[in-house]
């Protein structure tokens, strides 16, 4: 046990759910924040109306712009789509910026078009903000932290704890590019398919899908730790087992291809612009369908299904016809890649 | 005109103005994040319905602990009083950390500790977050963002375009604590009379203000460029003209020595546990009078009055009886003070 902050500790994966389990939870004790989704959602005004969704990220990404995006685009489509992951319409953002001193202001500017477009491309304003300068070197360039809110319909109740068994497990499209994306651009890396960023607002397909069913049961983005740590949050969530079929998730020549080389697992790289959903089994055609009519859903498939045996764990039956653990990420793989 | 981002763009000050009105303002373009308050209001639900206030504030002050406080002390504070600003009741908050390598975890129990009982004293739960790690070096310990959701009662409408020439101006007490606490603490300085931050929750004082009376029209908490700068900021939003006594403003004995030493002035000084109160004359003795009965009120005082002369200015009497124009901070005068 460590006694200071470990890189590992913003991994996504099993240090930073120790992090937040040891120090965040016992301390902000309450039942919003016990749920342990990507947004908070809470009722304002008596138990009929809508409900409200509200979320941060923080985003540290290095470097500041890379193939498919930059901290900007990142910024708002994460907030956007942690906001999606509760069925909530996002609305309004925040943005918070700490700047180093000597940033360049053109490289600044960048950045707020680029989240500009972003916004418009999600249909949210961001109506409040801050800025903050620190001393050269007590900072990387440009730190942004956005803050979410959006409005959940009346009869959406989504989250990581309502997967059941028998329901399929739906993946929106290949897995790994923003992981990848961001590595080759920091690295100077080339490989022969070159690989860009998904970053993406999924709000506009998440409605698509939820217009499909009301039996979307879990949403959420597999960023940091990949989908193998979203999977393993889930199954301990809901108290249910996950298999999921290896021919069956879509990965990319250029990012398995690049994870050859490196030695990485597609399953444990960030992604941006995914979404898993976990759906009940007579839905699920109908889910996919709307998935596939969207720019950011094409790719859908089902990758597994949901079962009662071995509670909290996942297995992946791979391409060999085998079977194997596919664990929470332990360590860090790469570091800052939001 | 630099090229490069400058500490004074983080100043609070013109340059902080002046970079929001540049880049962030036209890009982000929108009525509510036109309207420049603390807070951002909207309604979700027809016009009849409460409002909702939406806002958010990094932190990046050093040291991280200092006399009266600390920087997660100061995060729940901060984005409480903004809340408070718009007079929403703050209901939650979220909070996201960047995290250098290498803090120790015990620094970040202490400051998450902090937050528990800040959040407790503001009757606010914190109900989601993040957290990033960054390599050593690459951020200066710990930097928190809190954003903050409440909700504004019908009927009340705040906000700094509000002040009408005649109407009173309110302080609830001392200023310059925290500036030059934490100023203190990084530079090793004693003072005869210590000095500690004024660091408070003030939703609890805004409550009983809007309670003696509905008739409070602007609101804000004068923290990055201190007294002189929250008040020209109220006098361009409203084009009025303001005019301050400087015999009618509260500063402690400590604060006084510091800045005579250091030669500040207290006007420019940041707080982060007073309020400025723009409020109907006939009103004014009722709100001062509720101010007076509440711990972070007891000192507040009436300072000046709006007035329809050079609308947006801000001019000082002084206690030799010349008058001043008192401008907005320029330059930077203490950087990281939050």
């Amino acid at each position: 046990m460590s006694d200071t902050v470990l890189l590992a500790h913003g991994s996504g994966g099993r240090l930073s759910h120790d992090l937040v389990r040891r120090y965040f939870c016992p301390a902000f004790d309450n039942p919003l924040l016990a749920e342990m989704n990507d947004a908070a959602t809470f009722a304002l005004s008596g138990a009929d109306g809508d409900r409200l969704a509200f979320t941060t990220d923080s985003y540290v990404v290095s470097p500041i712009f890379f193939p498919g995006g930059d901290i900007g685009h990142l910024a708002v489509c994460g907030t956007v789509n942690d906001l999606a992951t509760s069925g909530a319409r996002p609305l309004y953002l925040s943005a918070a910026f700490v700047l180093e001193e000597g940033l360049p202001l053109a490289d600044l500017e960048r950045v707020v078009q680029s989240m500009r477009r972003s916004a418009e491309d999600a249909g949210v304003s961001i109506v409040t903000g801050d800025t903050k300068v620190v001393h050269r070197g007590a900072a990387d360039r440009l730190f942004i932290t956005t803050a979410g809110v959006g409005v959940i319909p009346a009869g959406v109740y989504i989250g990581g704890s309502n997967a059941r068994p028998g329901d399929a497990i739906i993946l929106s499209g290949t897995i790994g590019d923003h992981g990848i994306a961001v590595l080759s651009q920091r690295e100077g890396l080339s490989f022969s398919s070159p690989v860009v960023s998904d970053c993406a607002p999924l709000n506009g397909l998440v409605s698509a899908m939820l217009e499909a069913s009301v039996d979307v049961r879990v949403l959420r983005d597999p960023t940091r730790g990949g989908l193998a740590t979203t999977l393993n949050e889930i199954a301990a969530q809901s108290g249910v087992g996950i298999i999921i079929e290896e021919a069956a998730i879509p990965v990319s020549d250029g990012v398995r291809g690049a994870c050859e080389m490196l030695g990485f697992d597609p399953l444990y790289i960030a992604n941006e612009g995914k979404m898993v959903a976990i759906v009940a089994a007579e839905a699920a055609e109908a889910v996919l369908s709307s998935m596939h009519d969207h720019p950011y859903g094409k790719q859908a498939s089902i990758i597994g299904r949901v079962r009662a045996e071995h509670p909290g764990r996942v297995v992946m039956k791979t391409r060999l016809g085998t079977s194997r653990i596919v664990d929470m990420l332990s360590g860090e793989l790469l570091p800052r890649i939001c």
